[in-house]
């Protein structure tokens, strides 16, 4: 047996689950949201048993970051997703799972890859929650696959640093805005922390704050177009910090930028420690979600053009315009690159 | 800032959250239980933030008791409920939550009003479960304000003294009811307490109680009159005592009124610890839900004369039609308060 | 009263709750899956209750094993579920329970019913999960009665004992299958046991574990006949090893029968206990489902037969045809029986 193929089969998982109704919109929509959290709990698995094939200190696996994910098909009620997570990349204390998504109508065999998305993991102990535990080397297939490993760790380790800034912004309610500004669609929701939502020692699972992140920005994007909506996008995200459980977490979102066929909303993620009044409450994740609206057919409808208000909306428009065109690129140069 | 202003900043919440299918019936109304859930989480998030603002024991807010509620509009799936919180008087032991709750189609953008209701909650300590903490006090924006609040504060708790006779009562089954008895359309369901439906303490959120009465009530009401039924209000419910994780809660509902287009009906619940013999079953909740059948355009439909079989059920029909006639004087005086 | 009616008074149990769109597939009928975890539940608190009557340790009960069901009406989302267990038997260290559900549409009042189920509980303190209790001896209304209830017990223990060759058995992925072959509809999911899963000692009930086999065996029935499908009977399963908390669980499916009308799926569970490396995968359950396939009236579809390719899976094809014919004789017995 090669090494290419005993690396998959010993550090690799599937996943597979039948959407139900509440998974999705009205339409029948299966929620970016849901694919999400079924593909942070596959990570969450593999990183989780890889790095207890050690002795030492049992552990969890917590998520620290998700690179950007594109939603390449909507995926619908009734049909089984299905989720297959390999490790791809081990650091000295992160874990890198790289994740294919197949949407399967079981009726007419149908599949079809609706993501793609690579997340960073690092292992906590249990016996001691603030302590990480050394990942045990995975075996690659050659030397160019752990240099290329190497290359995106160093990659988003740098990202990582440089998107710390955004994390003092808040949104402020807007009295009576008016249609298609930035205060008209802003919204924000509330989620007290239970048992269902954590980890073994009691931390939110990182599927589960990305779920409620996505509700918000959808709930900005109807609420802006008016119409059926799904996730396009997801631009990278970074786990800055743990929530813990018996938290109320409150997540906002606004929309920054406006394409022709799409919108980008910027959302935060604030945990709020009921019981321990002396942490207070801090900001735990940020992140940009796109939208495109659909009709009836499932084809993309134009999107009303987002109204600026005033010089930081626009500076937001601007950066969101840049982030827009650099995907474009990026997408136009992968589309290449495959012919 | 004003006073007024500065209160409704420090000890208000607001949570939103969209309506799914498993929230409504088949016809898509919103069941009023959920809807109930998502005001006494609202409240129990608020009160519980607010008594641990001071040093001493950490402490969690359990609901005590809920003033009656109207529900005035049916909510829809897809709609966005708002549920906005705030404090709005606080006893040496209790805290006193306000709540408005509104329905977004964020399609059409049209908000309606659903609900407004009043919580009162007490908190108990983590460190000692049968410990009452005392409570911070809140600033006022005016001495009327206050003492409004006290009026309030005095006339629940007479209230509660005066509604523990009820306990000893319970529904027994009927062997082949005659339609439109009471034994016809009585019902009751039994739950095993899980982690999702706990406080931190480890005891059944209020919320969670008032869904299964709801569902009950639900059950009632549509085995009576066989459409589609929605709840309309419910009186009055005291929280008499704590239920604890691993218990068996049953809860059973019977018809007690009828007048030409509502049903009355009476929910009792009971809680089983299952592995602590020693203490047995006991009453922990009793309350009134009224419920309205609707038509297809959502129209209110004629009700079925309820069957009164015995003496009891005569005596609880004449108390029901008292409470009715109070309720509908009371709604009547409170319309020409407004005009 | 009589003897049996105390029996029935002091240790039967009713559960009801209505049926939600996430219990059923698309065309509205409830999973196979959702009643059996209800009647489990309800075995659960009987068990748990009747055990706990007794000075000594407290306790929970666990499932040990459920009799072969048959589903005999399909039930529909808006109907209510009524589960009614008694216990029926008990030895030194098991209780039989024995439930009926019926389903209700409440609309017209008709009531089915839909499933009889026998389930074997064990008793395991919660001082120390891995000691039996020993279980409080029932009251019967006659020598018959318990005479018979001895017969049963012997009965299961015997089958019990003969199940245990399958365990080492596991289902390979196959690249590109041929339609209506074995590695054409064979399927696999994997789920993370989360605290809502589990007892109070942290043990998956076993309700939790037959709603994912269910699940997926009618993944695997959908796929070979790509029409809507309904659990028509379950076979004996026995738990031979409890799965704790934290544990990753993987259930796999494969077709191993199909008749004229009828497809028989086999089904694995595998725990895999994520943090305690030492410990290792163990198989947990594995049992048998048939399916039947309906069209739009509700009446049964022709199956396509199932193309074998090897000697193990004719081998496997006719212990199946074994089992169905031993079946479909046993219920033309007990028809002529009742004639």
């Amino acid at each position: 047996m090669s090494a290419a193929k005993s690396l998959s089969l010993s550090s690799s998982i599937q996943i597979c689950r039948i959407m139900r109704p509440d998974d999705a919109n009205i339409v029948g929509n299966v929620h970016g949201g849901t694919i999400l959290k079924m593909i942070e709990e596959a990570g969450g698995i593999i990183s989780t048993r890889h790095c207890n094939t050690q002795s030492g200190d049992r552990c969890v696996a917590a998520l620290a970051r998700v690179e950007r994910t594109d939603f390449l098909h909507p995926m619908f009620i009734g049909e089984v997703a299905h989720v297959s997570a390999e490790i791809t990349y081990t650091s000295k204390h992160s874990v890198e799972v790289q994740v294919i998504v197949l949407a399967e109508n079981i009726l007419t065999g149908a599949k079809k890859v609706t993501n793609k998305a690579t997340l960073w993991y690092v292992p906590f102990s249990l016996q001691n929650v603030d302590k990480i535990i050394e990942v045990p080397v995975i075996e690659y297939s050659s030397v160019e696959q752990e240099e290329e490993g190497k290359k995106r760790y160093d990659a988003q380790k740098m990202e990582r640093l440089e998107t710390k800034e955004r994390n003092g912004e808040i949104i402020n309610p807007v009295v009576s805005p008016e249609a298609y500004t930035v205060g008209f669609s802003q919204s924000s929701l509330i989620h007290l922390v239970g048992p269902s939502d954590c980890t073994l020692h009691g931390f939110v699972h990182g599927g589960v704050t990305m779920k409620l992140m996505d509700e918000v920005a959808g709930i900005v994007a109807a609420r802006h177009c008016k119409t059926n909506i799904v996730t396009a996008s997801v631009d990278a995200i970074n786990f800055h910090r743990k929530i813990k459980k018996g938290c109320v977490v409150s997540v906002s979102g606004r929309m920054t930028f406006t394409s022709n066929k799409s919108m980008e909303i910027e959302v935060f993620v604030d945990a709020d420690p009921l019981v321990e009044a002396a942490r207070g409450k801090y900001r735990a994740v940020t992140a940009f979600f796109t939208y495109i609206s659909l009709d009836k057919e499932g084809k993309p409808l134009s999107v009303p053009p987002l109204k600026l208000e005033n010089e930081e909306e626009k500076k937001r428009f601007e950066e969101g315009k840049v982030r827009y065109l650099q995907n474009k690129a990026k997408r136009q140069a992968e589309k290449e690159r495959q012919q």
